[in-house]
């Protein structure tokens, strides 16, 4: 198992329009393939700025079947206007 | 519930010390007020990079209480030669 992490900056005032798209969004995900989880946590310094988590089987469940799929086009269509600047993503595995 | 998220980079080749004195710190952290878990992610991509995640009761117990502790100091005085730049901090909520 291993977690995408997407770093994003929305623009300004437009918080709720992102949180709201990240809900909907979520079914999406979790019935992707090797998906097992989303969360979204929202920068305390810099509101702007969220970090969402998603938990994957493989890198590829994510950087290949997901990406490819019609759900991530919904996922994108959902929030893409709320971002300030593309996504910064990569992936991590737990070592503690 | 807060999480503080420390994006660390460390000098290449040390790894396996970084993750020793991560793991000898974690009662250090685990002991400090405030603190309710210490989670350590390495970078797929990058793997100089680590996240290390803290759960803290609020963004002080972190900033104020843990840093001018001398768990703080001994933290830092196991981990902090392994460091080729000074920690990224910043700390986050959960939205979702």
């Amino acid at each position: 198992m291993i977690k995408e992490i997407a770093q994003i900056t929305i623009k300004p005032g437009m918080d709720k329009q992102f949180e709201q798209g990240v809900s909907q969004a979520t079914p999406l995900f979790l019935r992707s393939h090797g998906c097992h989880g989303v969360q979204l946590f929202r920068s305390i310094e810099q509101p702007d700025q969220y970090t969402l988590v998603v938990d994957w089987e493989t890198v590829d469940d994510h950087m290949v079947l997901f990406r490819e799929s019609p759900e991530f086009q919904q996922w994108r269509g959902l929030v893409a206007e709320t971002f300030a600047a593309p996504p910064n993503v990569h992936h991590v595995s737990k070592v503690l």
